[in-house]
């Protein structure tokens, strides 16, 4: 169980200086590891995060795959350690919104709340965000019962009977995290079949408080106050149920943090953004690393190895306008 | 400082398994991170090694860019992490020579010198190894002089002035390790400059026992029993100069150790393996990963990164023979 008063520190310093050789948006770990890597090579490196330094892997539980831990490790503890690497070689870290970005032919400015600031190079490593249902009640009982996140309101629902929605790797992941907490998990996926690891089917398996409805639609989050309830439709038969629940956890699939892109970087159909084999996007000096970007895998592992690549491309890029100059 | 006497355990158990899901050839951070992948997914993983368990990152001294090591970490005890990391997950390790490899539509056979092991697919991970010089004396002064791994060798030159050959990340990052054994090193460089990331340069131009020979040729290496002197000569005038060391390291480069695939798989013109973007190679089910592939930048975050796609790629290979069937 880890700790959840694990608190980062040094991301509310004051940020005084405005001119960068690379800014990075995002703290995960490609954005993080470009950051180790574009200090250690001695460039002027601000990286901005708009919600949780560490991003969506600071909130996993256990990450047991990403070689260099024998026993796993806290999302929350490898993502301080990455941030701590950074800082080493005076990467700095800002925490604010980020409104906009504004391309010239000699720079890319970050329009944040905290100001503006300036860099020849851009990395996006805006990472992915768990998606939305779009379903009756899903708004109402956001922060009411809903959520997207174990690691962060788990133990609200102390033996209390809750929903999982979505039984790929994260659904099984975070609900075998959430047993040691909730007394009893119905687990609600789309597909007649779970998509998660073959792992961790087997470990969820062999609990016991844990009922599956396969090849079930859900319709509606219902309550008055909080959540009380939630109605699936089977899919082949059209029966709907209405099953009792305190509370409702998500993981249906991820959507690209792109917003700020559209229109200007080269996205795909499902709005991540293209880049080339050296992590290049569409415009000269902005690349992208990560989960944000199109790719075939999405892992710690492969962040990591992006991060280091896209600060690479990003030192051969400023070396460029140098020798041209 | 790190500890040479520190062993790898394990890897001299009895293998009695033939048959295998995936056979692994190579025991860097690409090939173990994907025995990590592939040994969580379930798959029955081999891992075989000629040399040493942990790859060329395993005789680096220190890691400083590996993402989620704030102060750095021994490559000998990372490579021995994630080792272990790949054993909770049930793969097993195999140390022996490699002969052969042989290729029919069921299956892969690896031909070493503990007998042969079937898999369905087999994922390349051989990684790359030191390039020779081909001068006079360095067949005859090899392991008498002439080494290619500080961390290996560098206590028995403890007191001793040595040359260095190559001032890249390897020629700098080494010698700033063996400083902390030797009396003087003389750097060696066939470029008119250090190709080394510039915190490196920073860091070694800080030593006032380092003595610079750029725009240099290493022309030969002398001695009767062991190493007495290094024959440079200035590439502007021809000038030859006659330097007396105890003994030579070497960091001029690397190749991929690819002799066993050449008139099997697709290779660059330098002998690397071609891959598509799923580190597919050019015959159905074999799979290539980290330095031995052709890449933008080696790294062991970029190593991982192939590591975990590579297990993907292979998981999906398989499972998609199962549908097939």
């Amino acid at each position: 169980m880890i700790d959840l008063k694990f608190q980062f520190d040094g991301t509310d310093k004051k940020i005084e200086e405005k001119e960068y050789d690379v800014i990075i948006l995002g703290a995960g770990p490609a954005g993080i590891t470009a950051g180790i890597y574009t200090g250690r090579a001695l460039l002027k490196t601000l990286i901005v995060e708009e919600k949780m330094i560490g991003g969506e892997a600071a909130s996993t539980d256990r990450i047991e795959n990403y070689p260099g831990f024998p026993e796993g490790i806290s999302g929350l503890e490898l993502m301080d350690n990455m941030k701590k690497q950074a800082e080493k070689f005076k990467t700095q870290f800002l925490m604010s919104t980020v409104h906009n970005v504004a391309v010239s032919e000699e720079k890319k400015t970050v329009i944040a709340d905290q100001g503006e600031f300036s860099a020849r190079t851009l990395i996006v490593a805006t990472g992915s965000s768990p998606k939305s249902l779009g379903i009756p009640g899903e708004q109402k009982f956001k922060g009411r019962g809903i959520s997207y996140c174990a690691t962060c309101d788990a133990p609200f629902f102390k033996d209390k009977d809750i929903a999982v929605i979505g039984a790929g790797n994260s659904g099984i992941q975070e609900s075998l995290f959430l047993l040691e907490y909730v007394r009893s998990i119905k687990i609600i996926e789309f597909l007649p079949h779970m998509t998660a690891e073959k792992i961790l089917q087997e470990r969820i398996k062999q609990k016991n408080n844990v009922t599956f409805y396969l090849n079930s639609k859900l319709r509606s989050i219902n309550g008055s106050q909080t959540v009380e309830s939630v109605t699936i439709e089977k899919r082949e038969t059209g029966e709907k149920t209405e099953l009792p629940v305190d509370g409702v956890f998500v993981w249906v699939g991820l959507k690209p943090n792109t917003e700020l892109f559209k229109g200007m970087l080269n996205l795909d159909d499902y709005g991540f953004i293209l880049t080339d084999e050296f992590l290049k996007t569409n415009i000269d000096g902005i690349f992208a690393a990560g989960d944000v970007r199109k790719k075939i895998l999405r892992q710690v592992a492969t962040s990591v190895g992006d991060g280091a690549l896209s600060a690479y491309s990003a030192l051969q890029y400023i070396e460029s306008l140098h020798s041209e100059s």
